[in-house]
């Protein structure tokens, strides 16, 4: 449910970017408006980056629209590798066309002066110092999910359902049968559905099954008569697709598969190869979630050849991350786990014997970024609630450094030179919108490259903070954030809007730029409203047990923590009490309609989007780890089943559910409006036709326009 | 478009007084809630009727739930003929059930003593003079569209897709091809698929090929997953069904089809037997809708025979009755056109020859009930605006007698009996709820057996009255209707609601009981609501020049009409002119959007529902008539799309459109919503999951509520 929207960012400010290359635009007040602050609105004020930025070897290279420049990581001097121009008149020459940036461009080689490019269904190799064509290759325009190993430079692809190598079509499925894409609807953090092994001489993949999985009806209403879309959507207790994995070899073009048995009801999650190629990894997981097996198979045979770690755990085991062998001992690897609460790197051999605990204490690896050869290192992202930092592991000595990045209190995201001696250090804090800096890995010195300007520093803003209060546990410490309009006055009573998600796997609150406040929550405080949210027990980045206490019961105990919540807001002597709103999204819509149904006399108004009503509707993957089938824990289904509470709705309830939802599907809102529609009470209705789960694009300004006009109107 | 629920209507109050007739409800309050006013309302205060009288010959039967009754025309005098228990302990006595009321038994002989009813899937005839059981006669419990000739007692009926007669399967087709049910979805007077010949021996059947027709996609969110039901909708422009007429033979058991050609883009319409069974009539219609050809086939062969009378309109001819057979003459027949701007009776031969028109005038007769055999009349109901009569023209002297209900200001529905001596003639009057009459049709003597009580007379009630205004063109004389709350205050300016349907073949005012004043209008009277509702051209009752001037350009004029409703409203001194609101369903959705984004200033609150918002969406055959196709007519089609005008909305606008709604598919507010969303605008919406055109049963209660609340919060 975690909006995977990266890369979607990055791109609809590239495009904002290209677009602020050619019109200029003034700051002519100081009122920020909806469009100023939503992503996809067309004065969308963004935090400046720079995109792209990626190693070659150990230089790191900027790419811009018009040029490609090589910073040199030790004292940050740049050098011009080429221009566009100089590029694009090679390329007309041989009317290969004309690249319209630098940005997607790539070096993959660290000893060859190459970039790799596609252009016009072509990808191209190009040497910048020679200025030459080296080769161009064909590809089919159809061609998606590609993935080039740049040591075989072999290309793998899917068109459609199938898988293709090259030029070659690797599977013949029918339609139902899903070859190299990612699988299990992107849980156990999958994401992809091919695996090069390190030379690229073998592709695995995986091959899913989904033809007996039931369909749920999208309608298209766009087309000339409605035209349904049918989705396979395996719901929570119902039959789930079949997974099995394959190893292509395009020396041979043969195919096996590795013999692993029935596939019904287990997961193959977290893929990774031996250095030597001769057997693959992943991690098997049972449907229920609780019992997993790291296994060995056999590349050439498909023979299973080990299972060298198990893990159980009574509520849910889940597998997160491949393991890494370490570069200069092909019998070691590095496998992460939660197993003691938190999740930390552990050192095995491959007879699957622990070596030892790597990292260990009450925080949390969050990324495993790759390995310094030479200092016998493992560098990672990793913190505990607020923060987030760059450390590097001495493998020997089992030794963790201190935290690499400079600012402790904010949150940095690295990436590793080749040789693993300098890292990229993205990073901001509640002061700090982005800088970017170059650190040494072993010494940690850095060497500032950017440093972004506050996009609203001529703008009116509201006064941002953070603190701590007690879970409905009385133990657990919870993070606040509060937004307040600038310059309250003394003795009024401000109306409060609960922002929330509160599903795990996410944090509303760190201490990234502005405590990761949303554009809509400043809008909202520039409009005389207090906006509050609240990391409650079963979110992200506090380990196992505040994840999991949400176990069988998905949303009682999140809710009971938002109350939590909303008494320590009404003890604030500036908040009005009796005007309360809640806003969220996805999992946060399952929260705000239950905090409406369950607490109907703490809200006033709410908006929820895209909800979550009954988790039988939900899709297997996400929703038994948590909630186990309806089969095995029905009373646990009919709590968290918001139809129950239909009749308890007083405040005015606006939920939003977008038709093309094929993430939470639209039958979870319909059927809430029928249910209420039974119970006698009154909820609103809206959807954004086309959209997805989320509402993305310039849309997204009109939905935050309607969400504040419900607001406006109600509370 | 119109509702065609009459049936339904009395059924649901037939439920409603069999729960009268255990609990007694007390008016303890005189203020009328929703659930009083509404059809399908818990407390709902409907007028009392006698259900499903019967002439048996020319005596009238009078159902109850525990009793059979005859009340003799000449004098009403009554006499039991039976008791449900009488029949019970016989049916109990040889295990066939029990019957619950008396309300469907039918009397089809009138010489014999005896009844039919339906009984645990048994077709049951009984004699309740012997009080015995006659015959029993098994049947299919999922079949359909029943239709039984009591002359040959020969019954037809469909399963699925199939047209059975007894027990004989008449045709096999697969999916796509439907047989022995309505075609051209219930335009031109059709409203079934099977036609008995006058003994029974000849069955004449629709056979309809939709298999060429697109498909649209309604989604089922009470399933366990969402599952789609695709239905047939011909929409405007596009390819159509195409039917055929076959005539089964149920002693040969063989099947021919009328020799017609190609029946592409061509309208079957009104069948009709010739008496002596060797031939069979009907209207054909171009698909232009401007081309009518009376038609006779021969019934043995299948051949046509003649064309009989052709007609032809620039606008559209719309044949709505099926010729009807002199019983003295068989060589002769009334014919019904509207060519003289009027609907009237024609009087051929069946060589085409026209003998004489037997109507005239500006009026229309509006149903042709019988005949009676002595005085050589034809009976009927007509009437012009607010006004409906039963008539007897006298065929020879072509004379109409003087109107023979004797309430002339109001409206009279007839049923006649076997011989055409006597109607059952049921009115209502703005002052009389429901009052029933025997009348001698040669004599116009009435008997009164039945008077309804006022259902609202202990309780608070708003004011009625009906007057004209001028039409936008300045000469024509529309219906208005204004309710109004009960002791008004001198000075005070009130909020005021237009309701409106505004689209042909409907009438929202009439002089029958309140003039048809709706439960919602007297709710929101009582609240303190102007309520209006105006008659504008385009409307029923008034003939076709009146009708016909939204051609090709439908609802532009209607909504001048209604702007000029709304000019007189705002002269009147206790309207506040700021707040006026507009509410309509089906093609007063479309009204009611039209007008908040044509007159944005005028109307400051708007619902909305099930509206059309596209013509091209809409169905082939009600739409073509009207605005040709979106080839021909394309400026039309543009002028009257709605999406073409989203970015005017400026008030408050409700839009309820059902996500089974097949007769206007959910497509035309879904379309709506994004036009509106890409044009910055910001329309509300709601759904009854579930319903189709129309919410009814106890939902409809809901759906008022929503409404009310709309108005309150925003009016």
């Amino acid at each position: 449910m975690k909006t995977k929207n990266l890369i979607k960012k990055a791109f609809l400010s590239l495009l904002a970017l290209q677009l602020l290359g050619t019109t200029q635009i003034m700051g002519q007040t100081k009122e920020l408006t909806l469009e100023d602050l939503m992503p996809g609105g067309s004065t969308y004020r963004y935090v400046d980056n720079l995109y792209n930025l990626q190693w070659w070897g150990d230089f790191c290279i900027k790419p811009a629209i018009d040029k490609l420049t090589e910073i040199n990581p030790k004292n940050g001097k740049e050098t011009i590798l080429t221009t566009v121009d100089k590029i694009n008149s090679v390329l007309e020459s041989q009317k290969l066309g004309k690249l319209t940036s630098m940005y997607f461009v790539k070096l993959p080689w660290k000893n060859r002066t190459e970039i790799v490019f596609a252009l016009h269904n072509k990808q191209i190799v190009f040497d910048f110092k020679k200025n030459k064509v080296i080769s161009t290759t064909d590809f089919n325009k159809d061609r998606n999910n590609e993935d080039i190993n740049y040591n075989s430079n072999n290309i793998a692809y899917t068109i459609g359902n199938n898988l293709y190598v090259n030029n070659d079509a690797v599977t013949n499925e029918p339609e139902g049968i899903v070859c190299g894409q990612s699988v299990h609807r992107n849980e156990f953090g999958i994401s992809k559905g091919t695996f090069w092994s390190p030379s690229g001489k073998l592709l695995a993949f995986y091959r899913m099954d989904e033809t007996m999985v039931g369909q749920y009806p999208l309608v298209d209403t766009e087309a000339r008569e409605g035209k349904v879309q049918m989705i396979r959507y395996p719901m929570a207790g119902m039959t789930s697709h079949k997974v099995t994995i394959g190893i292509y070899n395009p020396d041979t073009k043969q195919t096996i598969y590795l013999k692993a048995g029935d596939p019904t009801d287990r997961y193959f999650t977290n893929i990774s190869w031996a250095p030597d190629e001769k057997s693959i990894y992943f991690i098997e997981l049972n449907r229920d979630q609780n019992h997993s097996k790291l296994c060995r198979y056999n590349a050439q045979t498909g023979e299973l050849e080990k299972v060298l770690i198990e893990e159980t755990n009574p509520k849910y085991v889940e597998p997160l991350y491949p393991i890494a062998f370490l570069p200069w001992d092909s019998n070691k690897f590095i496998y992460q786990s939660q197993r003691s609460g938190f999740n930390h790197l552990y050192l095995y051999n491959t007879d699957g014997k622990l070596l030892g605990q790597l990292t260990k204490g009450e925080w949390l690896v969050q990324s495993l970024l790759g390995f310094n050869n030479k200092t016998k290192s493992v560098i990672i992202e990793g913190g505990v609630a607020l923060n987030k930092n760059l450390y590097s592991v001495n493998i020997p000595s089992m030794k963790c450094s201190k935290a690499l990045g400079k600012t402790t209190d904010g949150v940095h995201n690295g990436l590793l030179s080749e040789s693993g001696q300098y890292i990229v250090d993205r990073y901001s804090s509640p002061k700090i919108p982005l800088k970017i800096d170059i650190l040494d890995a072993t010494t940690s010195k850095s060497t500032q490259i950017f440093k972004a300007e506050d996009p609203y520093q001529e703008y009116k803003m509201p006064d941002i903070s953070v603190g701590t209060i007690k879970a409905a546990d009385g133990v657990t410490d919870l993070y606040y954030r509060i937004v307040k309009p600038k310059d309250m006055q003394p003795g009024k009573k401000y109306p409060a809007i609960v922002y929330v998600y509160g599903g795990p796997h996410a944090q509303m609150i760190n201490n990234s730029w502005q405590n990761d406040t949303r554009g809509w929550d400043i809008y909202m405080a520039n409009k005389g409203y207090i906006v509050f949210t609240l990391d409650n027990r079963g979110s992200e980045n506090r380990g196992f047990d505040f994840e999991s206490v949400t176990f069988r019961h998905l949303g009682i105990e999140e809710c009971k923590d938002q109350v939590k919540g909303v008494e320590f807001l009404k003890s604030l002597p500036y908040i009005d009490g009796n005007r309360i709103g809640v806003h969220g999204w996805s999992f946060g819509g399952h929260m705000t309609i239950g905090l409406m149904l369950r607490y109907p006399d703490l809200f006033k108004v709410g908006v929820a989007g895209g909800p979550v009503i009954d988790w039988k509707y939900y899709e297997i993957m996400y929703g038994e780890r948590y909630m186990d089938t309806p089969q095995t824990n029905p009373e646990g289904y009919k709590e968290c089943n918001l139809k129950n509470y239909a009749g308890n709705l007083k405040g005015h309830l606006l939920i939003i559910h977008d038709d093309h939802d094929d993430t939470c599907v639209p039958q979870h809102s319909i059927t809430f409006l029928k249910a209420c529609i039974n119970a006698g009470t009154y909820p609103d209705f809206f959807t954004y036709p086309g959209h997805k789960h989320n509402v993305i694009g310039k849309d997204r300004v009109h939905l935050y326009e309607k969400i504040t006009r419900y607001f406006v109107d109600y509370l």
